[in-house]
């Protein structure tokens, strides 16, 4: 396997804080800034591998957590790794399945060690820890893997610094029981919305060496502005040769904002979610073609989009899918919905390229009217 | 619009009853035999018009009673059609909404002039006549459109004169009421499974001057050896110069059986809708790709088959989605088992053009191992 010049990270341009860049990996180099769909669990939902790529998809995200429950990692890698499993020839990652464990908040307990936990499956119990997770990530064979951490409520100013010591220890555990020469580990900052504990996460990380970094615990019902504040603080720290990922995020303004503070990749399952809810993203907001206004509609979801749903249907048609309850309209929605986020990151590279993001990003947010976000009181 | 040599149908090649032609219409020649999937509410379930080319497609069929119900057959109309609104550009075809309504044995009452019934959406009542439904097909705007008939049990043979009777006289209506010259009305034979009410129909149906003729009341509980010899006293009747449209039908053993008696299109929601229950098509018979044997099956579902989904994916993975509920299991088995039927025909007319389409056949029906079929008692 070819891993010469593998997860080294060239940055070509910056403006302000935003950086254009190429990250190497051995299924191919990734154009930072990049958002990756969601493949929850072996495939992103509702889309072929074929339509993904149409859609520009670069790089695509899937759950250790609900892949090693189902079809198991030693399946997965019977079949040669989750690219083979899925038929995903491009660069791939996987997530520690932290993040899901710990939101079974009723049915798991965390010690020093690692997690307990009980699926929702079948009710069994089962254990995670920094060096299982690493073990499952390598079986299941993404090219970029995440090192396994607690993400904790933001709110909880008490417990966020036991969880973030804890996080800190995991990761030296992760690095240290990582085999694979053709995987790269980042490792994640925690800390909550608390600027000091960010800091001294984004210094301790950072101080390992991995070949990446990870934002962890934000877009999980803190405020926009602790979230814009937080990335400030990490990413005044993270180095600046190594990518940054912010994890889970996001809507149109939150990639925009996140590449404003120098966030290189991004994931959501948020496109294709919506798409399910029959919500599109348009560059004014979000429309839902459920709406009976669309039903006489002749215009394509978005007039801007190059996406196979914008070229071929029209509102009305997208509608009538939707009252049918045909599958069709997932699809289209999938499509368009994962097409708008990946145009917005690919333009937000090009412009960054020639300095002129900063002008752009401010008539985006200007003209996109987000949803506003449901914060925890 | 184009409508010189429309609707004209050459016969290129005989091998016995079989045969092999050109049908002309407004969107494009159908290279017959033909196998049409159907698109229910204009879409064809869990595929986009995309994948239905690279099956191969050349005929889609969509329902009027589905259609008529929702959108509308004026919404339809207001789009262009139902070729625009789906954005279907190659030949499509509609059936007359009999079929349906007679399907709703409980809520339906005929009389000589038409049909009253009870819908499903809403419980409301609603009318067809042979002149509103040739009405609502041309607002729809298929290439091809069907005559009102009344499509009634084939074992009850009290009832299947006069059901016979009135489908000839709506036959009568619904030529009088057509006025758009660029789609071809099909007329019905029926008569259920009796010879000689078959040939009565089928002499009374082709002395209207249609431009082409369906089989219906087959398919719907008779005998496989009840619907071949019906085939057989039809099309010995019907015109050679003229299509013959199998309706509903079918399964991969019926094609080749239909083919043999020298029936030219069918129709049926058979590969999609196995497709939606886990099942596939293979050269030997059905599979479902749900049981646990599949589950290290690295194979493809079909070595033989050139589809999207057996040039990429393995039974194993299929096998994934389908337990993990993923829609791309129904995307996928879908894909195939279109193709499977769309090769199957293309296969037997190539091989009617060569004379070797017997032997062909034979072989195929001894190694294709059909599911029983239910039989009424």
């Amino acid at each position: 396997m070819m891993v010469n010049n593998t997860f080294t990270y060239d940055v070509l341009a910056k403006e302000g804080r935003a950086r254009a860049g190429v990250f190497h990996t051995p299924h191919g180099d990734l154009l930072t800034p990049v958002f990756a769909p969601v493949g929850t669990q072996a495939t992103v939902k509702a889309v072929t591998p074929a339509q993904l790529k149409e859609c520009g998809t670069s790089l695509v995200l899937s759950n250790t957590y609900h892949l090693y429950l189902r079809p198991g990692a030693d399946l997965v890698a019977e079949f040669g790794g989750v690219h083979e499993f899925m038929q995903w020839s491009g660069p791939m990652l996987t997530d520690s399945g932290g993040f899901q464990v710990f939101s079974l908040s009723d049915t798991r307990k965390v010690d020093e060690d690692g997690v307990t936990f009980k699926i929702h499956i079948d009710g069994s119990m089962h254990r995670f820890t920094p060096e299982s997770s690493i073990q499952i990530q390598e079986k299941l064979g993404a090219d970029i893997i995440m090192a396994f951490d607690e993400c904790a409520d933001p709110n909880n100013a008490a417990y966020i610094h036991d969880s973030m010591r804890r996080t800190h220890a995991w990761a030296e555990r992760c690095l240290k029981a990582k085999s694979r020469p053709d995987q790269a580990l980042f490792g994640i900052v925690q800390g909550g919305v608390s600027p000091e504990l960010r800091a001294q996460s984004a210094n301790f990380i950072s101080s390992l060496g991995f070949p990446g970094h990870a934002i962890g615990g934000l877009s999980v019902g803190e405020t926009k502005q602790e979230m814009n504040d937080t990335l400030d603080v990490v990413n005044g720290l993270l180095p600046e040769s190594k990518p940054r990922y912010l994890m889970g995020v996001g809507s149109p303004e939150d990639l925009v904002n996140g590449i404003l503070r120098g966030v290189d990749i991004f994931d959501c399952v948020l496109p294709t979610r919506l798409a399910r809810h029959s919500a599109a993203f348009t560059p004014t907001g979000r429309i839902n073609l459920m709406n009976a206004t669309f039903a006489h509609d002749h215009s394509p979801i978005d007039e801007t989009c190059d996406c196979y749903a914008c070229r071929n249907f029209t509102r009305g048609y997208i509608r009538h899918l939707i009252v049918a309850k045909e599958i069709l309209a997932a699809t289209l929605l999938s499509i368009h919905n994962i097409r708008f986020l990946i145009a917005l990151v690919q333009k937000s590279r090009q412009l960054i390229l020639q300095n002129q993001f900063s002008d752009f990003a401010v008539d985006f947010l200007d003209k996109y009217q987000p949803r506003t976000k449901q914060v925890k009181p």
